[in-house]
């Protein structure tokens, strides 16, 4: 039988906590029994949703009735202390009591407590925030999404090291393939630091990723590359740009096949494939962000998220621990 | 009559041409017959596409063999010299004998000639290039998209004067809102350029447009703002991956409703209220870039386009003239 993962949760960051917590929790041991939660919050309220098909040994209630509020600023939150379920959450894993931690709570917050906390792993300058997006073949990787704004050619080869073990630990099975975010034509192609990260990723020989060179943003979602480099600022753009425009048409296209009875009627008679189409691009699929070049991963899983959502963020949990995420950067950093 | 204008046509740039560029016309003609159009490019291959419907006075051909390649690189385009279509279409705005130019050919190459032809207008320090987007309302126009990657704060507040000034000639009973486009949580709010424009332009009193401070990429669409103003990078990132995502939806949604023959069946149901949503995220409804902060406007139709989505380019000539552009950038700056 394979080692216990063991998560730390923070169970009452993000909306209608802490019960879409517990009952992502309930849902992800499903299929994760290997799993031990050491869940962090109001005993009180937790347990009401605690069910008999999660064994006693499987968890621990660390009570606590101070919280990290989502409208806290990130010095805000850290300021209100140690005893706060997402500090005690992080702080479990600085002292190796857990393999890894996770919070729906404030994503500022949850940065800034993560980096007080945790060392940065050897040779990384800066830690990034990552998150997954679908492609047509499957998944990639997409960093930095916001944790820094300016970036050096120094911070992008390690972003691009990160997110490739970060790939590979989540598909084993894949090769990671990196790419550059950048701008279209020739003459007007990238700033200097893009151009001299482009250079020395050419000369990189370790054979931890491909390096493909540059990719435009109308190409992000051809899965012809699946780790996708950028400084935060313009992958914050990106990702945020993208999930701007799938609602834009998806809202446009429930206007178009609903406005009149032909369009409801024969909507309905395709509804397993409009079903099939929403479950493809159901956000929930790629819920959570992933703050990598920390020695343990902090996981954030989005506020708005219900609970299988959040059980999907369990679930990177649980493959960035058993595809061992942080030694793989430790190796390929160096 | 109102006065008639006078659009000067590169008819060799883009795939297709110059059968599509005169289609185009002809297309546009039946709807602007106040329009004259001066064509540049190869004489005999002009010729076989005009057609009766388009009187004589109301065109010219001005003959050459030389032409722009796609494949050139700016410099290159610019030194096939003085008697290439592209030269000498924008040589005609420059002389005054046309009041707007339009080329589908070698977007780089475009932007050169017409830097080294036609003078900024005062006050201005560099021009930029902008584009139509779809939002929920309506249409937006966002700049700048590649031309300059680096701005500093008076870029991006000429850009915003720009980008309203030729909101306010394309959609003349709106009122034009301006955002800049900027990241997300608080405390990773924007970088020091973006934050000084933000107080440059919340301190102006000007009534040209409504300033509205900051926007996220998943706001773009709302239409609550309908000026999106960034650095080229930024931009080009964004609306490009705007472009994959909705390639990217649309060719999953086709996947699945096409798949099997329900889907099929109930498709061809509903077909017309799927090609409302098609006609709806029409690309061709927005084709076109404007290059703007030069003394006359120059279009750049997408290469890629057909005759219908040229004759669109064209009408955004139409109006850059009769909403008087140049005139209104040139108050608003001053």
């Amino acid at each position: 039988m394979s080692k216990t993962i063991k998560i730390a949760v923070d169970a009452m960051g993000g909306d209608g906590s802490p019960k879409k917590i517990i009952e992502g929790i309930n849902h992800h041991f499903k299929n994760n029994k290997n799993t031990f939660y050491q869940i962090f919050g109001d005993k009180g309220q937790i347990e009401k949703f605690i069910t008999n098909e999660l064994p006693r040994e499987n968890f621990e209630i660390v009570h606590t009735e101070d919280v990290v509020k989502g409208t806290d600023s990130p010095l805000e939150g850290a300021k209100r202390g140690k005893k706060t379920s997402m500090w005690l959450a992080i702080q479990s894993v600085k002292e190796k009591k857990s393999d890894v931690v996770i919070s729906a709570g404030n994503t500022g917050a949850l940065l800034v407590i993560s980096k007080l906390n945790l060392k940065m792993i050897d040779n990384i300058d800066k830690p990034a925030l990552s998150a997954l997006w679908p492609n047509k073949k499957n998944m990639s990787v997409v960093l930095d999404l916001g944790a820094n704004i300016e970036c050096s050619p120094k911070n992008l080869i390690d972003f691009s090291i990160m997110g490739s073990s970060l790939f590979n630990s989540l598909y084993p099975n894949d090769e990671a393939k990196v790419a550059l975010l950048n701008i279209g034509s020739e003459e007007l192609k990238g700033n200097e630091i893009i151009k001299e990260t482009y250079q020395q990723l050419n000369k990189r020989t370790n054979n931890d990723f491909e390096f493909k060179g540059y990719i435009e943003g109308n190409q992000l979602m051809n899965g012809d590359v699946n780790v996708i480099v950028a400084d935060g600022f313009t992958g914050n753009v990106a990702l945020k740009t993208a999930e701007g425009t799938a609602n834009f048409i998806t809202s446009e296209l429930k206007k178009a096949m609903t406005g009149n009875f032909i369009g409801k009627m024969s909507s309905l008679l395709n509804i397993s494939n409009l079903k099939k189409f929403k479950k493809r691009l159901d956000p929930r699929l790629y819920n959570g962000a992933i703050f990598i070049g920390l020695d343990s991963p902090v996981i954030k899983s989005h506020g708005g998220t219900d609970y299988i959502g959040f059980s999907n963020s369990l679930s990177v949990c649980s493959k960035t621990v058993t595809g061992n995420l942080i030694e793989k950067i430790t190796n390929n950093i160096n």
